[in-house]
């Protein structure tokens, strides 16, 4: 019986084309893969909670494996990282996994963050890493934006074209807008959501923090279950996967 | 007249050899002298609260320059901050300086943060901003020690041979270990300080948290006025100059 291994991740999304194994370009699973095969001599497939596009951030992703090879948890995380150097990837915590766990299906909440660094000067620390808006944004309005999206419903206008879910619907558990200074942090949280749904939300938010769209509006939008009345994909710089939470 | 412009500005201290001008290599002070001139036409010397090492960064480092052109702060603010790019330095604010205001003569509080990143594996967003000490450290016995060295004293054992201050007695009127998860932040207040104290506080009390110093020795580390009486300095990676008060 082989041990299924669950791990939790964090990454810089900078240098990856996102985390899914890709023709040509670099990407978080190859590169954990690979880290695997090393230390194991095994190959197996590394399962996702979240796949993550260019450019997004993990603080804790989780994905799992099954290996052969007996091991311990600690042996399982000092290998993958000593493996891992030099990319921006480090296995926060590896675990033995619970009968049937699965990190995609049994995953019963999402975590994601979003940042805008708010200010006119461009970022400089925090560049690739934040959304720089330079104008001025209305909080309560973008508050009130969000206030119309929580709950179920049909995320269609916030959806990219080329998500592959079944389903458009789902259940928008929070979306907070929380103000720390130039920075506007942004906590969302789903069972699972549409491909770009976070980043098309984030987007359309902006316009009406910046006065362009009124709140009300948001309802309207979503009504339409169209993606040409929402608002823009905001960019991946700013986005991380915070949590997966299981059980 | 010319008009004085204290500036406030940010820096990822990565790529530059520290703030100060240098024969050889990239400095934050040459980079916003050349965007002065480049604007202005003019070439005035910039003075600045804190000259920050290779490495270092700054949230909002202090300091100032004449000019005789008349202008306003939005302008210098723009203008520098166009000039600047693709440099990692923002200037965040402008504004006509007091009369008689010198960036670092005037200055009456410096604040410092140093950010430790306490966990087993590497720093991977957070690589180049953060010092990584993978050990388990003893937050209280941190506290204890670093209670050692509030106050005025003599801090020869925490100062850099290459220092360059008249005196060695400064008053250290805080020094807080504040724990956020995996983070251990160092928030570090003082009129002034000598080179590489902050550094060399911090190299000491890691000692201290990993119990192999006890907290008490830091009292007696002090009394010693040696410098090879202290521990080791601690990387520039963690250390931001965060704010430079004034009046």
């Amino acid at each position: 019986m082989p041990t299924r291994w669950k791990l939790t991740i964090e990454y810089d999304g900078r240098p990856f084309m996102g985390w899914q194994r890709q023709a040509h370009g670099a990407s978080v699973q190859e590169e954990i893969e690979r880290a695997i095969e090393a230390f194991s001599g095994e190959a197996p497939r590394l399962h996702v909670a979240g796949r993550t596009d260019a450019g997004v951030h993990a603080l804790g992703q989780a994905a799992h494996f099954d290996l052969e090879k007996p091991t311990t948890a600690r042996t399982v995380r000092e290998a993958l990282n000593a493996h891992l150097r030099p990319h921006p990837i480090a296995v926060l915590k590896a675990e033995p996994a619970p009968p049937g766990f699965h990190a995609r299906t049994s995953a019963r909440r999402r975590r994601y963050r979003y940042l805008v660094l708010n200010r006119p000067a461009r970022p400089t620390l925090d560049e690739g890493r934040v959304w720089h808006v330079p104008q001025a944004l209305d909080d309560d309005a973008i508050r009130a934006g969000a206030a119309a999206l929580i709950g179920r419903h049909d995320f269609t206008t916030f959806r990219a074209a080329m998500c592959q879910a079944k389903s458009p619907i789902r259940t928008l558990d929070r979306l907070d807008a929380i103000r720390e200074g130039d920075l506007l942090r942004f906590e969302v949280e789903a069972r699972s959501f549409l491909h770009h749904q976070v980043r098309n939300m984030i987007g359309t938010l902006i316009l009406v923090g910046r006065g362009k769209w009124r709140p009300a509006q948001m309802a309207a939008a979503l009504a339409a279950k169209d993606r040409a009345a929402g608002g823009p994909t905001a960019p991946p710089d700013g986005l991380y996967l915070v949590t997966v939470d299981y059980a």
